[in-house]
Formats: structure tokens, C-alpha cells, sequence
């Protein structure tokens, strides 16, 4: 399609699927928890009733691994009905700090992308989750220093990228957000009069799938990040 | 004192403890968790563990809500030696969930102090914690419209005010920190060059007390926030 992204000064990045990994890890924590379950549920069942459970939950804890562990657990609660034993409860509460531990793995080329377009573009970081979780995660991935301004926000919906956008004086015909998520990199965006790049990740929480009609929106859909540097010339 | 006050433009509140009552809940919530497990060790006993579990897990989890649960949980097993049942570990859960949906109980006189100073100062809200659960906060407190910006930090140190002031371009100088912790309102600002006061609350978690020499560090200590009135003619 056709781009023009001439006006942008201000370039926002998604963390989460879009700089680095993390549905997998999700993925995997959640493989491990159905094991730990399997005694009383089929891992269908499982995976159900804990995204149920996080659903139910997100407005009371938000996103990020906090509140993903104790969904993890109230759901194991439900699901045994009160038999989990203590011990079983201890290996949850494990896999959450295995989760908050686990080395950050760059996707491919986002060092490259973020040399290529710094000093070029003003680039900040714009993700949602726990905050110390998020700032542990941009200080081990080493791309603090690309980026001039880093926001971890509650939730990603038009009120708070218009809240954030005047807070840092960004004109919104001049910024453009690159995200994974079109529930919440893309869709918002364009519904507050800015620009956006959708970039998939293999892998996407059910909670982030929407369903559009592609005619209705006017963005552009890459393979991989750096397919971003040829329309930024 | 002496104290001087007329170079400050910007007044940063902490919010827990300083906007409104915070700490009453914890303790509250503590003597709940007492009473869970008191089959298992002695009030003394079970307070001491969960504040070492708090300590050992600050790292990792952070300051708010749901790392307190976690941590509950934690010393929980770990107090029961993993004859906990699941049954309480739901029943810790929903202590955590009423912490959450706590309505907020503003201190005394905190609308009336921002009322007097807005518009004469730039007015922030500077507090740590849970990012969701203070926005919450916040919006309950029906203060937000006194406050130019709110910020919810990972933590509260020299670092992170430098920080802070840089990106919102305050200058340490015309800066004026209040609040209720000498660790965290109050020492850090001085060391970088800006101004703080404290208000103590009468309940101060244990990781924010501080034994000082008076006498090393020069700042005002006034009994209720509306003291600070009579020093910003």
C-alpha cells in the first residue's frame, strides 16, 4: 500500500513480540501450569479457565506477570476444587519468578533498526505491564540507550497514547507507533489521527486479536521490523 | 528552621500516606494474614516472616499490591511448612482483592492545600507502587485535576528523581519534594540539590524508616500537610 510518512518526527516501539520476545514465555509458562494441573483437568480445560481468569481479573490487576501468577493461582484454586496442594502452589508462584528472571531475547535486526533511525527520528518506547518488570527488561536488552524517552502505561487504548502524546508535546500527525499488536499498537492510533506500522509476532494472546475488516484502516503490515527502514528513507 | 522556599515552582506530593491513607490497610491486612495462620506460628513470628519474604522479594516483585500478595503467599507455605490449605490461599487472594478495591480516604485538608497552591505552583504526584492501582487511586481521589502530571515510579531514589526532573525539565533547584518518608521523599531530594518536607504519618512501613542525625540534613518537618501553607506565602 501506499505510505507517506514524511511528517513523522517521533517514532513509538512496542517492547513485548515487537523488540523482544515474550508471548512465548507466556506460552511456555502456561504449558507448564496445564502439567502441573493435569491431575484434574484436560489441558484444554486449563488453558481456557486461566485465560477466563485473567479476563476476569485485568481490570483489578492490569497487565504483566504479577497478575498473571495470580490468575495462575486462583485458577488452580478453581480448577482442583480447593485439592491443590501447597507444595503444587509454590512451583506457580516459581514458574511467575522464572518468568521475571528470564534473560531478554532481541528479535532480528532491532539493534540495526534502532542505529539506523536514531538521530533521524526522536524514538521512545511505548509498552503496558508491570513497570519494574518493563525497565528490568529495556536495562537487560541494552537498547536504553537509542531511545529518548521510555513509558510503561496501564493499558494501551486512544485516552492514554492522547494523554502521553501531550504530556511529551508530540504532535500527533507526526508520530508513528510500530507494534505487534493491532488491538493495541495500530487500531488506537489510527482512531486518534496518527500513524501506525503493524509488525506480527508469530504468536499473540488471544486477549490482543481483533478481528477488522483490513479495508477499513489505512496501515501498513510489514514481515519483520526492518522492512520498516525502506519506507523511512 | 529557617527555610527558604522562594526559588520553587514545582511541588511533587508523594500519595500513599501524604494524599491519603495507604499504610493503615497494609497493617490491617497483616493482622488478617496474622489470623489465617495463627494455627501455625505466633503473630510475632508470622509479621517478622513476611516482612523478610517482603525484603527478599522487593527485587523482583517491586512496591504495590500484588507483590504484597505474592509475598503473603509465599510466607504462607513457607510458615505452614506446606500444610496451608487451598482453601486460605484463596481466602489471602481476596485480601489482596479488597486491598485493591479499597475506596480512598484523602487526609485531612489535602483538598483544601491543593486548592490554595494550584495555579501559584506547578503541582505533580510522585509515587511508587502499582502503575495501575495508583492511576486508580488517583482517579477515586477525585484530586487529579490539581495535578499537572502524575508519575508512578519503580522506585524512589536519587536516580529516579534525577531522572524525572530532567524529562519533565525541572530544575533541581526550584524543586520542592512532600511527603511522609524520610527514605524516600525526603533524603534523595536533598542529595541532588532540590528541597523536601516531610509530613510523617503515624504508621511508617519498617523498610522506610531511617535513623539519621537530625542535624545532617537540613529540612522541614511539619505535623499536618496544611503546616506547609504558612512557608509558601
Amino acid at each position: 500500500m501506499e505510505v507517506d510518512f514524511s511528517n513523522i518526527k517521533v517514532i513509538g516501539f512496542d517492547a513485548d513480540d515487537t523488540l523482544w520476545v515474550n508471548e512465548t514465555y507466556f506460552r511456555n509458562t502456561e504449558e507448564q501450569f496445564a502439567s502441573l494441573l493435569e491431575r484434574y483437568e484436560t489441558k484444554n480445560k486449563i488453558d481456557q479457565e486461566l485465560f477466563r481468569m485473567e479476563i476476569k481479573n485485568l481490570e483489578l490487576y492490569g497487565y504483566g506477570v504479577k497478575g498473571f501468577v495470580l490468575s495462575m493461582i486462583e485458577s488452580a484454586l478453581e480448577l482442583s476444587n480447593n485439592r491443590i496442594s501447597a507444595q503444587t502452589i509454590g512451583e506457580i508462584l516459581q514458574l511467575g519468578k522464572d518468568m521475571l528472571l528470564q534473560p531478554v531475547e532481541l528479535l532480528k535486526d532491532v539493534k540495526e533498526v534502532l542505529r539506523q533511525l536514531q538521530g533521524r527520528y526522536r524514538l521512545i518506547v511505548l509498552t503496558k505491564g508491570d513497570l519494574l518488570d518493563q525497565e528490568r527488561k529495556l536495562e537487560k536488552s541494552g537498547l536504553s540507550k537509542y531511545f529518548h524517552h521510555v513509558e510503561v502505561l496501564s493499558d494501551k487504548k486512544e485516552d492514554n497514547y492522547r494523554h502521553l502524546l501531550d504530556h511529551l508535546q508530540v504532535d500527533v500527525k507526526e508520530f508513528l507507533m510500530i507494534g505487534n499488536s493491532l488491538r493495541s499498537d495500530v487500531l488506537p492510533l489510527l482512531n486518534i489521527g496518527a500513524q501506525a506500522v503493524h509488525v506480527p509476532f508469530h504468536t499473540t494472546w488471544q486477549h490482543e486479536e481483533v478481528k477488522i475488516e483490513e479495508n477499513d484502516y489505512d496501515y501498513l503490515k510489514i514481515g519483520k521490523l526492518s522492512d520498516i527502514l525502506g519506507y523511512l528513507k
